[in-house]
């Protein structure tokens, strides 16, 4: 049994928290906010998550996944709508899975309670101040605690992370996007119905921005605008009154605009938020440990950055089982395990901005996707759709994820320019000689 | 006349603070060290400089070039040394051109020396603790301090930037290499005579390290060792003790030991250093302005730390000129027009040391200068060779030294691969057969 110190409460240094208690350790938890039982949730990120399944399997772990499954919407698809109010669907996968859309708050509470039926002690409104990396030793509030391992699930900003700050040798990288967001909310319609399709996850893409829209239990949805922040005409600088930016939904969001009654209220009050990319190295010095956002923050794009936060969790647990919970070993292991996946999912992230907020909007990307469908079909056991990759195989690492879509992007590249694939994808894409073409195609790119 | 507060007495800050007392700005020092003419200085870097002709472009405003090479020792070219005790000389430029070693101490006290002079106040053992960055508003000491501008020339491990830090949209990385250095002292032969050849720099290239070796005028070397931090037989971490190091040298600079007659006792004292590359933007943020190692700090292997800086502090003098000293305009072109040559010497630098520590030793990498000497010849005005583009051209941006540099080496890699062209050019670069199909290839390459 060791005694482990986790800053943060939030859904990671939470789940954590459960699983290193249910292997038997002595655990305590110090929260620089207030309890969101007792005030309100007060979140530092967006107030939806997308959970996919590499979130669901650590959930699992801590035995919550009923639950949650309860209070979440599924979203197979993308609804991509145009400017005209036109609308399509697009799964995301091939076989109807789905992601969920989930609050944060109340994912949050719902572990928080578990730890405290668990007997963990998480004390609140203890900002961690100082941290003695080599002692385990850390200061929150006006507590000083002692762990044999300290670890920093304390998010982007990270307080345990400022203290490998002031370290040699310490990597670290912080990259901003041009894009901020800023979030509004369209409420339900009578009786909590749903004034959007309930079962998707909404985009309007737009080129250089977009408005993205989930949907939550009680019929509304919750949009994110992502906005450049400086700019003469489509950026937050330029669109700074509600007046100013009610004639640019006019114009770009006709449709959702129409469903934001108190869209002048909603724009003054919601603040602007910035989009960082946080890449470290090490996570370990001496007795403490970085995990989830601390380690590696990355932009919302795949909505994997809480998903990577529980697979954080569920890899060290497993780690912990397979070196007896010797901790001096486990840290090495668990970034040796854990860093090029973290490196991954944030360059797919990067790269999925664009994909959301341009290429869903265009009818080459429509034809690309339908040529992956089939050439999945034809080689399931070589070429997997990139989203599914990422999203639906939970045990695929990251990296592992990111190598195979770069292999298939170029087959795919190639597909998309041969008109003998392309005019009979578009036909029929499951033609026997087409499926048998795509069928060679694969074997001899991937031999 | 603007009030300006610099952060930092070094020699960036130093140089700085004459150039903007003789535009007739107000000027004012702080400095966190003691002054080095009281208390000996106490570098936080290495303690010799390889000064290039970008530095003294930025010294020369400062009329202070006859000063600096009275105390420097002209280094025209390197002589690599073999494993078996052979050497050879490596000229710098094809016409004898030559950086100079000169020591950091020296320089910096005769620009403090020129500051008092010029009745810039400087403050010693006046840390900076806090800075405003909007209101030009810093505190240094007990001291509070207010300008029109506030300018961080504080070094690689700046107090000033460590505010912007704090900021939304910062972007900042820093990044280690795994091998860090000591220094190690060859003291003067009999009489104050040189035991290494005096006008050179000195390399021992052993692939995956190096040692160097800068004269200093009293006749004694400064060498300093690079060396990975880990690992199992060629590592600081395999090293630590005198015995492990001296036997390390036995066997890879037998020569070099051989002039180290305190060898154990210098390898026990001096510390081990790392090497950190850091990239950060925006430089300014209100009122507040970085420059120099606060702004951009490079690995040292191209020897342009210094003369980066040196130049920040000339084009920041142009700019004001440029726009009659309006301070809010020259800080968003000073960034634009600094910026990306910060980040080429920043790459170059890193692509140095492998030159330096592995090419030079390498017969092939000597085929390949001779080439490039032979082309620079044939066609001075489409080739220059990589080290004149930055060392010697101080009127060509880093930047366009580096695009240059790619273009180049296409070229270099393709005709070293030639048959008519590399046997030739061992024989008689000066052929005249060679220089017409050199400058045929070259015209081709660049049309």
């Amino acid at each position: 049994m060791s005694r482990i110190v986790i800053v943060g409460a939030g859904p990671v240094g939470s789940l954590l928290g459960l699983l290193l208690k249910a292997r038997g350790d002595d655990v305590v938890v110090y929260e620089r906010r207030g309890d969101p039982r007792a005030q309100g949730y007060v979140g530092g990120r967006s107030i939806n998550l997308a959970l996919s399944d590499r979130g669901m399997l650590g959930l699992q772990q801590a035995g919550v996944v009923d639950d949650v499954e309860k209070v979440a919407v599924a979203m197979p698809g993308r609804q991509v709508h145009g400017v005209d109010g036109s609308s399509s669907f697009l799964p995301y996968g091939l076989n109807g899975e789905h992601i969920r859309s989930v609050s944060r708050g109340g994912l949050n509470i719902k572990l928080l309670d578990l730890l405290d039926g668990a007997g963990v002690p998480v004390h609140f409104e203890h900002p961690c101040v100082d941290v003695d990396l080599a002692a385990g030793r850390v200061r929150c509030g006006a507590v000083e605690a002692k762990g044999d391992v300290v670890i920093g699930a304390d998010g982007a900003f990270s307080a345990v992370r400022a203290a490998f700050l002031k370290t040699d040798r310490f990597d670290y990288s912080q990259s901003f996007l041009p894009h901020g967001y800023k979030e509004l909310a369209i409420p339900a319609g009578p009786g909590g119905s749903f004034l959007l399709e309930r079962h998707a996850l909404h985009i309007w893409p737009r080129s250089s921005f977009m408005l993205i829209a989930l949907p939550n239990q009680d019929g509304s949805f919750t949009c994110t605008l992502f906005f450049a922040h400086d700019g003469d005409d489509a950026s937050f600088a330029a669109r700074s009154t509600p007046t100013a930016a009610r004639s640019f939904f006019a114009r770009a969001f006709p449709d959702a605009l129409a469903l934001l009654p108190d869209f002048d209220d909603q724009w003054a009050r919601n603040p602007v938020s910035s989009l960082a990319t946080i890449r470290c190295q090490p996570w370990h010095r001496g007795k403490t440990l970085l995990i989830g956002d601390a380690a590696h923050a990355i932009v919302p794009f795949f909505g994997q950055g809480l998903n990577a936060g529980f697979e954080d969790c569920r890899v060290l647990v497993e780690i912990l089982a397979d070196v007896d919970g010797d901790w001096a070993r486990a840290l090495p292991l668990f970034e040796q395990a854990r860093k090029e996946n973290a490196d991954a999912i944030a360059t797919l992230a990067l790269e999925n901005f664009i994909e959301m907020r341009d290429k869903v909007g265009r009818p080459d990307f429509l034809v690309r996707k339908k040529i992956e469908a089939a050439l999945a079909r034809a080689a399931p056991d070589l070429v997997t759709p990139s989203y599914t990759l990422v999203t639906f195989r939970p045990l695929t690492p990251y990296a592992a994820a990111l190598r195979q879509i770069r292999a298939q992007d170029a087959l795919l590249d190639r597909l998309s320019a041969d008109v003998d694939v392309v005019a009979p994808v578009l036909r029929d894409p499951a033609d026997a000689a087409l499926q048998a073409l795509l069928r060679r195609k694969a074997t001899a790119h991937f031999s």
